[in-house]
């Protein structure tokens, strides 16, 4: 999980602000609550309430409700986008490489303690506060896209299949909302073999070894 | 499309009520305002102002605003829904039925005036009013995995590669809030070969010729 450094913020106004632990406690009851009752049903007093904390603690680290949807979101590509930057700078074969993003990012999306994808399709995500996040998503796809592309699916083909590819990745977010009891270890394996099926490859399991071998590498 | 039968409704108070188009243009209004502004921030009278109608009009159609959610919630499922029961019980090759339902559902929902299975995801989807849509969705996810395990999966995966086919026929609806300009024929034929390949068949021209034929027929 990637933190935000808090830097350029207002001082904390109170000692319940400054603990360490207040602005991980705001996301956490933000994330219950926005995949529960929804976004938008949600106020930040709520959140300030299931947090145990003040509301004005809250504003100190989140001026606007919409930041702390951004602070969630981030924590579903940050992840994904550091080691998509390196399988992509990696000299595995493609198809591989492409497996083992697959294979974490819908990992991170499946074990996620809420199913915070499931707030992707929110309104709100277009808005200016959520820029960052439409960035880094749309920086995941592109890598994506080029993983997708050095695995030899014809070059106007390329910008489709990554579209399909990504939306497989991502729909564990409605697989999870269906279903809260699925065996999420059984979804992200069958979900990554089903990304290299979408480029023409047919996973065996050395194929998926050496997916794994290289992860391990990678995330050590 | 399938419409209300009205039956047990209350009767018109006025004019505007009966006008035999009102419902459509409730439909219309909310399908626009709901992809749009989003379901939470949008008013049942919002709804009745842009479709030119009294409340009163809007309530005789619809009591309740999670009614009209249902309606056009409907409108995504069953024409696929009443393809899938005559592809299931026909005779063709599986992977060519399973081709013809994917083209047409991802043609559904891909081209539909409003990006309507962007609101699949709203917490509102799990709310008594909407229980006959999540039973149509349902039945039509198990005729994905009829034709899933006919395909020649074996019958151990069939449950998860069938949550992958129906998540890739689904993400049309993420791919076109990412690209509301995107070639929606060009997504609906490689989303049906994404379909396939997921099975384990590789697609070519004689294959999607085979399932047009197939959908000609049924589709009469």
């Amino acid at each position: 999980m990637v933190k935000g450094s808090g830097v350029g913020r207002p001082r904390a106004s109170g000692a319940a602000a400054s603990r360490p632990d207040a602005r991980q406690a705001v996301l956490e009851a933000a994330g219950e609550l926005f995949t529960g009752a929804g976004y938008a049903a949600t106020t930040t007093r709520a959140i300030a309430e299931r947090a145990g904390l003040r509301q004005a603690s809250l504003y100190y680290h989140f001026p606007a409700k919409e930041d702390i949807l951004a602070a969630l979101l981030a924590e579903t590509v940050r992840p994904s986008l550091a080691l998509a930057a390196r399988l992509v700078a990696g000299d595995a074969p493609a198809a591989v490489r492409l497996w083992a993003l697959a294979y974490a990012d819908i990992g991170l999306l499946g074990g996620a303690r809420h199913n915070l994808g499931a707030l992707y399709l929110l309104p709100e995500v277009g808005s200016p506060n959520l820029a960052r996040f439409r960035i880094e998503r749309a920086e995941l796809k592109a890598a994506y896209g080029r993983l997708v592309a050095a695995s030899g699916v014809e070059p106007a083909a390329v910008a489709i299949r990554t579209d399909l590819v990504f939306g497989l990745v991502e729909s564990i977010a409605v697989i999870r909302r269906d279903d809260p009891a699925l065996d999420v270890e059984a979804h992200v394996r069958e979900g990554a073999d089903g990304v290299v099926r979408l480029v023409g490859t047919e996973p065996v399991d050395a194929f998926r070894a050496e997916a794994h071998e290289l992860l391990a590498t990678l995330t050590d």
